[in-house]
C-alpha cells in the first residue's frame, strides 16, 4: 500500500515537482503574454455615455459566478458518491480545475484574443476558462479512482490544448454554432476520456470492486453536486450567448429541458428498476441530461415545446444507458467508465449536436427576424443557406469525435509511461493512496475487510 | 416490505405511467399554447435605445438564479434530517418541483398572460413557476415520509391549480398586495397540507417511530438546506417586486427580519431547552421564520426597526410552536406534521398577513411619495383608502385559508383512493420502499432493529 | 457533563437573557437611528433618466448575494471538520453572524453614514455588515470548541466596535486603500483572536484531544465550506470596489490568485506530507490563501502575473505554516489555534498588506490613467506621492496589528470573568454541552470512550 517500499523517493517527488514546474511555466507565460483588456485596465477604461457596453461586465459577471459555482461545487460533489474516494473526488476537482483554468487562459488566448503580442483578459476569459475546466472535469469522471494526480495533470495539459483547438476549428473555421457546448464540451470531454479509458483498460480491476459502490451519506453528498449542476445549468448555457433575447431564450430553453429530463428519468428509472424502485445513480446523473442535450440548440428558436421534448428524450436515453449499456461497455468494449460519462455527456452530447443540425436546417428569416444576425451570422450574411449551415454543424460533430478519439488515444499512451505514479489494481477508488487521513470508521472497515479476505 | 408479493405488477407501473402521461400531456399543451414572449423571441426583440426595459432581463435574472438555488437546494436539503429518508427527501424534491414548474407555467399562463391564444413566457414565468414549486415543497414537508411519489404527483397537480387560482383571486380580483407570499405561498402551502394531513391521519404511525428521528450527519445535511434558505430569502422576497427602490427595500427588510428571527430562535431555544441546551430542530426551522413573516410587508415602508421586530416575533413564536404546539397538534388534532410546517410557514405566514394588514392600513401619501403607485396602486389611483386596502388584505387571508382548507380536504380524499401505492404504517420514513440502494450501514441497522424486536 | 449540578440555574439563563437584552437594545437603536437611504425609501427614490446611478442597486446586489453565500455557507461549513462539533460550528456561525451584522450596521453607520441624526441604510450597508460578520467568524475559528455562546456574543460585541473603528482610522483618517480587507478583515480578525486565545490558554486541553480530530464525513462537510469560499471570493473582494474596471479587475486578480494558491498548496502538501501523500487540512485552508493575499492589492494594477505570483506564495507559506508553525505556536507561544487561523488569515493577511505597500509604491499616472482617481484618490489629487501612499499603507498595517492585539487582550480578560458559562477542559469540542441531540452513533462512541478510560 501507500507505505510500501515500492514507492521510490523519485515517485514521491513527482507530483510536487510537476506542480511547481507547470505553475512556474504558466506564470512566466502570463508575465510575458497576458495583459488586462480595455475594460479591466485602469488606464484604458473610460466610463462612457452610459451605453450598454459600459454595463456589459454587470450583465456577464453574475453568470460567471453561476458557472463558477456549478463547475466547482457541481462537478466536485457529483463525484463524491464513491464510499472511500471522497477526498480525492473533491480535492482533485479543485486541483485539476485550477490548473485547467490557468492553462486554458493561455491556450484560448493564443487562439482567440492574441493581438499586439499580448493576450487580453477580462470576464469573458474567466467564463471561457471555466468552460474548459468543465470539459476536463467531465473526463475526470470516466477515470475516477484509477489514476494518480500527476497523470491527471498531464492529461489536463493535453486536453486543454485539444479542447482549445477543437473549439477554434469548429467555431472559427467551420462557422459551427455551439453556444454552450453539446459538441465542444460534452461530446469532446466524454469521448476523449472513453478512448483514453479504453487504452488504459485494467482487466484486474475487480480487485477493487468492494470499494466501487456508494454508501448512504456519500450518495447524499453526490446529490449536492447534482442539484448544483441542475440549478446553474441555465446560466452555464447562457453565459456567453448574445446579450438580450439570446441569453434570455437560452436560459429558458435549458430550464424547460432540465425539467423534462428529470421527470423522464424518474419514469424510466422506476420502469426498469428492480421491483419498481428508483435508482439513485440515475437521478444523480440522467436527470441532468436535459442540460447537455440543448447545449447547441438552446440559443436557437427551439420553442418551449422543443425544449421539453429534447429534455425528455435525453433523460430517458441516459437512464437506459445506465441500465443496459454501461455493463456492455465494460464487458464487450473494455471501457471502464466509473461515472457513466458516456450516458450523461456522451450520448446526450451527440443527440444535442444532431438536434442542432435539425434546428439549424429549419432556420428561416421569418422565425429569427433581426435575431438571425446573432444566432446564425453566416446565414444572415448570405454565406450559408440553412441547409449548408446544418451540414457544417454535422461536420463539426465528426471533427469533434475525431479530435476526442485521437487525443484520447495519445493521452492514454502518454499516461502508460511507466515512470508515472499510478494506483495499483487493488488500490483503486481508495483515498488512502493519496491522502494521509485515516479515521476510526475507515480503520474498522479495513480491518473487517482484511478478516473477510483471510 | 418492498419485495413482498402484495405489490402487484399494476402498482409497479403506477409511477412510470403517471409520469409519462403527465409529461406527455404537458408537452402537448406546451406545443399548442406556449410561446416565447417579445423579450425572448429572436424575431420580436429589438435592442432599443438602451432603456432600462432592455436591461430588465439582467435585473431579474440574478434573482431568478437565487430563487432557483433556494427552492431546489434549500427545500431539498432542509428535509434530509430524517435518518433513513434522505434519498426520498432530496430526490422527491427534485421530482415534485420539476413537475410543478412545468404545470404552473401552464396554470399561471392561462390566468395571467394568455392573449392571442397563447401563453407568453420569459424570465418572469420562470420565477413565478419557481414560487409555485416552493409552495408545493412546503406542503411536501408536512407529509414527508408518509406518501408515495405517485400520490405526491397527483397532489402537486391539484395544488398547482389551486395555488394559481388563489393567487389570481387575491392579486387580480381583490387587489391584495402580497409581494412574496406570506399568504399565497406560506399560509396556502402550510394549511393545504395540514388539512390534507388531518384527512390522511394514521393512528398506527408509531410503528415507524424509530425512524422518525435524525442522526448526527443527517442534521448537518439539513443545515445546508437551512443556510441556503437563509441566504437567498432576500432575493426570494424581492424577485418580482417593483424594480428600483421596491426591490432594494424588500431585500433589506428581509435581511434584517431574518437576522432578528435567528437571534430570537437561539434565545427561546435555550430558554425552553432541557438544561438550557439548544435544539437543532429549532435552529433548522424557526430561524427562517423571519423570511416568512415579512413576505407580505417587506415591499412596504416597514422601516428597518419594523423588520427587526417582526422577525424577532416570528422566531420566538415559531420556536414555541415546535416546543409546545406540535405535540398537541398530533395528540389532540390528529395532524401529523413531520417537518413542523405549521410552525415555520403556518403561524408566521398568518402573522405576516396580519402585519400586511397593519402596514397597509398605515400607508400615507407622505410616507410613500411617488412610490405609492408601485406599492399600493389602488390607493394611489384613489380606488382604495388605506383602511379599505387593509380590509382587503384581511379578506385575502380568509380567502387563502378557505382555498387551502377545501383544497387540502379534496386532496386528502383523492389520495385515499385505494389503488394508489402508499407506504404501509410500518414502512414510513424509509428509503428502502422507494429506492434500490442498501449499504452496509443500513443493513446492519436493520439487523440490529430486528434483533431488538425479537 | 451538561446535566451535572454544577450548572446553576443562573447559568442556564445566561444565553437567553443576553440574547434578549442585546436584541432589544439593537432594536431600540434601530428605531431611533436607522432609516432607509434615498435609494431604498419609496418617497425619496425617483427613477431618473436611466443613468447608471439608477442601476447601481443591480450592479451591487448580485455581489451582495455572493458575499452573503460565502460568509454563511463558507465559514459555516469550513469549521464543521471537527468530529463532534458540527452543530456548534454551523449553528454558532449563524448565531454570531446574525448578531454581528445588526451590530455592525449600527457601528459602521455611526462612523460612516450618520447625518441628519440618522443612519441611512441600503445595499452597501448590507455588504459592509457581511464583511464585519466575516471578520467575526474568522476569529471564531481560533477559539472553536473552547468557548460558550454567551462568551462568543460578548466577544462579537467588542470586536464589532473595534473592527469599525480600525476600518474608520485606516480608510478615512489615514487614507489607506484596503479594498477587501487583507488588513481590516483578515489581519485584524486573525490577530484579535490569536491574542485572545493566548490570554485564554488552557494547559489541560489535551483532555479533549480525542475529539479534536476529524472523521471522514466531517472533512467532506468542511470541503463544502472551502469550495464556497473559493468560488465566491472574487465577489467578496470586488463587492465594494469602484464600479466598472475596478470591480472587473479585482475579480480577475482574485480569480488568478486563488488558482495559483491552490496549485501551490497541492505541491507543498505532497512535498512535506508523510510518504508524499496530501493532507486534507492544507487543502481545506491553504488553498484559500490566494483570496486573502490580494485583499488589499486586487483593485490595483497588480497584473495577472502578479496575481499568480502572490497567490502561489500565499499558498506555499500557508501550507508550511500548518506543517511547521502551528505546533510551535501551541508548544512555545501557548496559543491554541483550532482552525489554523494564523496560517489562513494571519500570515497571508500580513503578506497581502505588504504587497499593497509595494504595489502602491509603484503606482504611476501612466499605469492608472483616469483610473488613478478611483484607486488612489489621494495620489490623483496630489496629496500623496506614491511613496507616501506606500508609507501610509505600511502604517495602516501597524495600526491594525495594534488594534487587534490590544482588543484581543481586553477581550480575553473580559471572557475570563468567572460568571460566564464556558465548557470545562474535558468537554471542549463537544456538541453535547450546547445541544440536546444525541444519536446512536454518538452514544456508542461515548460508551466506547468511557470503556477506554476505565
Amino acid at each position: 500500500m501507500a507505505g510500501s517500499p515500492s514507492r521510490a523517493a523519485g515517485r514521491r517527488l513527482q507530483l510536487p515537482l510537476l506542480c511547481l514546474f507547470l505553475q512556474g511555466a504558466t506564470a512566466v507565460l502570463f508575465a510575458v503574454f497576458v495583459r488586462y483588456n480595455h475594460k479591466t485596465d485602469a488606464a484604458l477604461w473610460h466610463p462612457g455615455n452610459n451605453s450598454n457596453a459600459d454595463n456589459e461586465f454587470y450583465f456577464h459577471y453574475p453568470s460567471f459566478q453561476d458557472v463558477h459555482a456549478m463547475v466547482f461545487m457541481g462537478f466536485g460533489f457529483l463525484m463524491v458518491f464513491l464510499q472511500r474516494y471522497g477526498f480525492s473526488s473533491v480535492g482533485f476537482t479543485l486541483f485539476l480545475a485550477t490548473f485547467a483554468l490557468q492553462w486554458s487562459t493561455l491556450v484560448q488566448g493564443f487562439l482567440h484574443s492574441f493581438h499586439g503580442g499580448h493576450i487580453h483578459v477580462g470576464v469573458e476569459s474567466m467564463i471561457n476558462a471555466d468552460f474548459c475546466a468543465g470539459a476536463v472535469l467531465i473526463s475526470f469522471g470516466a477515470v475516477l479512482g484509477k489514476t494518480g494526480p500527476a497523470q491527471l495533470l498531464l492529461r489536463a495539459l493535453l486536453e486543454g490544448v485539444l479542447f482549445g483547438v477543437n473549439e477554434f476549428v469548429l467555431l472559427h473555421l467551420l462557422g459551427v454554432r455551439d453556444a454552450r457546448g453539446s459538441m465542444t464540451i460534452h461530446t469532446f470531454g466524454a469521448y476523449f476520456r472513453l478512448v483514453l479509458s479504453w487504452v488504459l483498460y485494467r482487466p484486474q480491476l475487480e480487485k477493487s470492486k468492494n470499494r466501487q459502490g456508494s454508501v448512504y451519506h456519500s450518495d447524499l453528498f453526490a446529490m449536492i453536486g447534482t442539484i448544483f449542476l441542475w440549478i446553474f445549468w441555465p446560466s452555464f448555457n447562457a453565459a456567453l450567448t448574445a446579450l438580450g433575447a439570446g441569453q434570455h431564450r437560452t436560459a429558458l430553453n435549458t430550464y424547460y429541458s432540465l425539467a423534462a429530463s428529470t421527470l423522464g428519468t424518474f419514469a424510466l428509472s422506476a420502469l426498469v428498476g428492480e421491483d419498481g424502485r428508483l435508482d439513485m445513480v440515475h437521478i444523480q446523473n440522467a436527470a441532468l441530461a436535459g442540460g447537455v442535450v440543448v447545449g447547441t440548440s438552446s440559443e436557437m428558436m427551439l420553442t418551449p415545446f422543443g425544449a421539453l421534448a429534447a429534455g425528455f428524450l435525453a433523460g430517458t436515453v441516459s437512464t437506459l444507458g445506465y441500465k443496459f449499456f454501461t455493463p456492455v461497455l465494460e464487458s464487450k468494449f473494455k471501457v471502464q467508465d466509473t461515472c457513466g460519462v458516456h450516458n450523461l455527456h456522451g450520448m446526450p452530447g451527440v443527440l444535442g449536436a444532431l438536434l442542432g443540425v435539425l434546428v439549424a436546417g429549419l432556420a428561416t428569416h421569418e422565425a429569427y427576424g433581426d435575431g438571425l444576425e446573432s444566432v446564425f451570422p453566416l446565414i444572415a450574411e448570405g454565406q450559408h443557406s440553412a441547409t449548408s449551415q446544418a451540414m457544417h454543424q454535422l461536420f463539426g460533430l465528426f471533427v469533434t469525435l475525431m479530435f476526442a478519439s485521437v487525443g484520447g488515444g495519445i493521452g492514454g499512451l502518454l499516461l502508460k509511461l511507466p515512470f508515472l505514479d499510478c494506483p495499483p489494481d487493488s488500490q483503486c477508488y481508495e483515498d488512502q493512496v493519496h491522502w494521509q487521513h485515516e479515521d476510526k470508521a475507515q480503520r474498522s472497515l479495513r480491518v473487517e475487510e482484511a478478516d473477510t479476505q483471510a
